[in-house]
């Protein structure tokens, strides 16, 4: 191991960056160790007889009585006793101290078949013809994914599972990693000989996607800062969590990419591999023993593919046991990994170190040819033998009886799981918040590592953060709403008092209203992009639920103000709209009242409807309903009764109905005054001299004396005409900022059914 | 190479199907060598002076008079024959025959520079204090894409450019293949010692991209079958393109799968490999003298990537230049290619046979270790060298002297250009359509193989094929017009005739109206679909421009007939609107152009906007913006001057007009009848008999007889109130279909400016 590949730079302009990130890294992560606070030796731990919540409770007061290893001088003597006795959990095993017993992770016989939906018939026919071994297993009404898999993964290594795409590889992450609901899964799956209860899991694992799912705009240390701030407990100082975070990005060979943002499609951040490195380390700051990867490498290049594994083997060495999937490894990464299992169609068909694959296949009477990948032979022949009728069959059978003959040479842990995991803590593993206060029963492990407010400070921060950096997307909404309101005003530029300019005012506020409503939709990306993190963090409860919906509304809300005061700024005096400054605060507010409850609405939606496209045609279409039963193009009292839930179920309704009120309530102000009345009818054509006779015979019948300047229209005629006489303007303002209200608590809701992550 | 991947079955039950692929592709591809009618043997050719265009004549007569290889009895004797002859032309080589020349394709000191665009400042900043090299690179005005690349691929070989991303593999592909513009690439590149005129290099060459941009729906040989009848000549009668297609099926090893379709994320369909099979197969059905592809392996496994070299391989073989971009091969693949050339910013690495590496690394100072994928280990040294200051300088430097040393081994070709190629037509390659009928003056040759009416047929054809085998798509758009059209029609259920029911009519018209615009935006995603694809395809004039959009137009009406005749009959009736029978189909008719007018609108737009979330936003705003300038909620006669521009080009104001003119053109139908003119007055709250009292001493003064049954406001009244006077409700008709008209000759215009596929 003497390549110049293990010295690459990392980017780094250091001499040897990786020697010395090792080093940071173990100060970052074994710092108690040692430590004159610090816990028993292992040897006294594994002796006793204390309870895993007195045993956490230990490494607590370890955690605060030891010094920061990265904050210079304070660490004195002790520091140099740790650099002495700091070495490579693996390297120390075999120097003769007494050897700290490894997790084992066994499972045994998993088995696991999925009902199969049926498709559609005509495509299947297609295929039926050229294909029938595949169609006939199609047919079946059950798959089986997995069909009685055993196996152990040992602390300190890469276990790695490979196959072709849809062999089983991710399923069995998932059956290992408590992703499948326990009633479907059959066999066991134990840690130390024990069954893995699903909240010590979560406590002591980590599982990382295969997507990176990241704030586009923070830095690498920003994300992995606030990764440290929802996992780790709050006990832990800000100081130690902070050097965790920097012996992690040296462990993650990250230090070049720190202070650079992550970016996205616009904006230029770091490369994929540190992205995926990134990842890593947000699910593994807690320092988990089990890590479970879904195809880590997939979509990276070679070199950063190997890095990555790299990383992995790094993460395993200090006392971790490592699981991931692997399409085909590289002959480099292949190297890395230390126990291998095929899958085919759900079945093993090798399981052993690396090295055997040549014994195996030459044994099966296909050798591996010099030079020639192992894995890549492996997979193609695999391939091919499912392309036969008889399939893998009888690679698999082979396997079975080779795995007889050989019985099974893994020695069982030496330590029950709970004293293992005490060990393992007082060796700086675990910094999980989520075992803080835990008691014996694990049972009562607390879900969350902070109370409510830390959350929501820290998620709004966060938020607050990315969003600061991407100013152009609140400049792209602003424009597209001056540009609305510009349009709006020059078109219904100073409107008149007469009938046509009551009925143009009635059209400029229906459209009005509905401008705020799709301009959320446009924020639907948006949305959905943050709604894919929030799914992962919650999944491994980083924080609540009720959180993030709080927090979001909240860093969301003060763009909408200047918004709104945008908005009616370009349109309120231009238009000339009643009400002085006290109707155009109310305007502001009503304004802001529709953002407030149309982001809701879309939020909501993006919490129901994840597909893009699909949602954002759900929103707009939605939009023209609630348009279209606002009350505008039919009034309230000529709806047929079986439609009038809908109108009061339109959003638009309220803000259309307060911004007439605004404009109509004054019962003095005029706006069909003496000959206007006949604006709209044939007599319009007459004379003003005609009209004005016709108006005063009107008045004689009535006993009325009616001129040119009675008024015949006041603007609470106006509103009775279009039925907006059940409620105030206020009573709207709120109804609307209820209805945002009532849709963020949907939202929530939808979250709560929405992210469960288990297989059924 | 007798290991079992070579007999990989390529999912076909057959014995050997690889042999016999290969085969039925000589039988398809040398088809006319020895064959009665056919060229002089090479030697001839060779000695004579014939001009290509007479070689192409030649051709063409042998296409004419040979037989066709596959349909059975009737080839005979000749066959026989051809079976002896046809050889691997490489074997053919070695066999002692007059060895024919090869065809080189040389370049040298290609250099292409490119003036860096300004990125946001305050980014960069970040990036700048951690990465001095790269964002001084950065800074500079102009960056060197390619640094005086030189290099030789030659006939049957593969020539493969390697590199990091960012190296310039595809700007190197783009060069060669005369995808950069002529005056911004500096260096030359020669096709045995000739320039490469562009018109000629289309004939004779083609580009296959990364993208796989195919018809979902068609099977595979549908698609090829279609890229024969777009790429071969007219004059090769049917069975011969059927059997080229079927020869070429089997050359790209997709017999098994011919009969399945593309499929996409719906519809299941072929493997990924395949696919890409199928785009390479899209691109040399001509049967290609040079072939580049970008990265043909990309996205794939390595069992499907190893699948499409070898494909490459056979095609190299068959007499052509494969020149493509790797990532990173596997050692696999590496032992398919024949040249390499390794590229690290720009500038050349390496150059030369996989073999040379060993030693060329050895002499570094850097020995490959055994079993190390070679091209892993000379893109990690690379890697990390670019991370030094100095770069790969050193590498370079290395490169250059070691080529210096060893003077260039290549012998020129041995024919000229023309005879070249002709002696390789005469064999039975490149039988594209383009070379039909071409004179000796090159830029004579014909730029599309079919005339207009057939390019017009199949495509309509093959849109047609793929559209009817989705017909959930066309359900779909159904079910939202029939949604709509049962909201609106039981909102508007029956309206009386009175003053409010004329306004729900005009409200009823304005939303009916703007539902068809709407309707069609959400078929933008379909049609950027097929844009991309007909990019592609129109890139290597594949058919006109013109027949694409006019089939295109033709294959969208059908759907839209249907679409109106459902609108129409879901409200028409119910709504109560006038006009009888006749008004109906006035009313499907106008319905009929607002959708073609509509779908033209959104097909215009999807080939000026590309990004379909940005389309989707252009879309439904200036749709908002044309529904408020149509005339609905402001009238013509008090919009300002400044905007009546606007209403005239608003979309949705002809439609409007047309069907309230429908509605209201009865000069005898009464829509306000006696007292209902007082309905929106205060004069509405008086008694029935105080309102006719009012109504008779009007008609008093005015010298008229009023009473409760007098007729106030006809339908010619209200047309005359809302200011639809200008145009006759057949002109509103006309004008739409013509706006219809108008936006597919704009899409066929930003279709010319857009598929300009050079890079400046």
């Amino acid at each position: 191991m003497t390549r110049f590949v293990d010295k690459i730079t990392f980017f780094d302009r250091r001499a040897s960056p990786m020697a010395e990130a090792e080093d940071v890294a173990r100060d970052g992560l074994l710092i108690h160790y040692g430590s004159p606070a610090g816990a028993s030796p292992p040897g006294n731990v594994a002796g006793g007889s204390v309870t895993l919540g007195q045993l956490f409770k230990r490494v607590g007061d370890a955690h605060s009585g030891g010094g920061g290893g990265e904050e210079g001088g304070e660490v004195g003597s002790v520091s140099r006793l740790r650099h002495v006795i700091e070495v490579d959990p693996f390297e120390e095993y075999q120097l003769g101290s007494p050897p700290p017993p490894p997790f084992v992770l066994a499972f045994t016989d998993l088995t696991y078949s999925v009902k199969r939906r049926e498709r559609m018939s005509l495509l299947r026919r297609n295929r039926l013809a050229l294909d029938p071994p595949e169609t006939a297993a199609e047919r079946g009404r059950t798959k089986t994914l997995l069909n009685s898999i055993s196996g152990e993964a040992r602390e300190g290594e890469i276990f790695a599972v490979l196959g072709a795409s849809g062999s089983g590889k991710s399923t069995l992450i998932d059956a290992l990693a408590n992703r499948i609901a326990r009633e479907s899964l059959q066999g066991s799956v134990t840690l130390n000989g024990e069954k893995l209860e699903g909240r010590l899991l979560k406590v002591i694992s980590a599982y990382v996607m295969q997507d990176d799912l990241l704030y586009p705009m923070l830095t690498v240390e920003e994300t992995l800062m606030f990764s440290a701030e929802f996992r780790l407990p709050r006990s832990l100082s800000a100081s130690k969590k902070k050097s965790r975070v920097q012996a992690l990005i040296d462990q993650l060979g990250l230090r070049a990419a720190a202070k650079t943002i992550i970016g996205d499609e616009i904006h230029r951040g770091v490369s994929g591999g540190e992205r995926r490195r990134v990842s890593i380390g947000i699910d593994i700051i807690h320092d988990p023993i089990l890590l479970f990867l879904d195809e880590p490498t997939s979509g990276l290049d070679s070199t950063s593919a190997f890095m990555v594994v790299k990383v992995l083997q790094r993460i395993a060495h200090s006392g971790s046991i490592v699981i991931m999937s692997v399409h085909q490894p590289s002959y480099r990464i292949l190297r890395l990994l230390d126990r291998l299992l095929i899958l085919s169609r759900g079945q093993t068909v090798y399981s052993g170190a690396p090295d055997g694959l040549h014994s195996f296949f030459a044994d099966f009477g296909h050798s591996i040819p010099d030079g020639e990948n192992p894995t890549e032979f492996a997979l193609d022949l695999i391939r091919e033998l499912e392309g036969t009728p008889a399939g893998a069959t009888a690679l698999v059978q082979f396997n079975k009886s080779r795995a007889a003959a050989q019985p099974a040479a893994s020695k069982p842990a030496a330590l029950s799981l709970k004293d293992a995991i005490s060990v393992s803590i007082s060796r700086g593993k675990l910094v999980s918040g989520a075992t803080e206060g835990a008691t014996s029963s694990s049972s009562s492990v607390q879900k969350h590592a902070n109370p409510f407010w830390i959350e929501m400070g820290v998620l709004t921060k966060r938020s607050w953060t990315n969003t600061k950096r991407m100013p152009e997307l609140f400049a792209i909404r602003l424009a597209a709403i001056l540009l609305t309101g510009f349009i709006l005003a020059t078109i219904f530029w100073r409107l008149d008092n007469s009938p046509k300019g009551v009925q143009e005012r009635l059209g400029f506020f229906a459209i009005a209203m509905s401008t705020m409503f799709y301009s959320c939709a446009d924020a639907l990306p948006v949305f959905l992009q943050e709604r894919s993190i929030f799914m992962r963090e919650t999944a491994y409860n980083a924080y609540r639920r009720s959180s993030y919906v709080l927090s979001n509304a909240i860093v969301g809300f003060p763009p909408l103000v200047l918004l709104s005061v945008a908005f009616a700024l370009t349109t309120y005096f231009a238009v000339g709209l009643a009400g002085g400054m006290q109707g155009f605060v109310f305007f502001v507010l009503i304004v802001l009242a529709a953002f407030w409850s149309g982001s809701g609405f879309v939020t909501f939606l993006s919490g129901v409807v994840t597909h893009i496209l699909l949602g954002y045609t759900v929103v707009v279409a939605l939009l023209a309903y609630f348009l279209l039963f606002s009350g505008f193009f039919i009034n309230r009292d000529r709806i047929h009764d079986y439609w009038l839930w809908f109108h009061y179920m339109s959003l638009v309704k309220y803000p259309y109905e307060a911004v007439m009120q605004n404009e109509f309530d004054d019962p003095h102000k005029c706006f069909v005054r003496g000959v206007q009345m006949f604006d709209n009818t044939p007599l319009a054509a007459l004379p003003e001299v005609a009209k004005l006779t016709v108006l005063r015979s009107m008045g004689q019948s009535l006993g009325v004396n009616l001129t040119g300047s009675t008024c015949i229209t006041t603007g609470t005629g106006i509103l009775q005409q279009q039925s907006i006489t059940q409620l105030t303007k206020w009573d709207c303002l709120w109804i609307t900022v209820a209805w945002g209200f009532l849709f963020r608590f949907l939202f929530y809701i939808s979250l709560l059914l929405g992210s469960r992550n288990k297989r059924r």
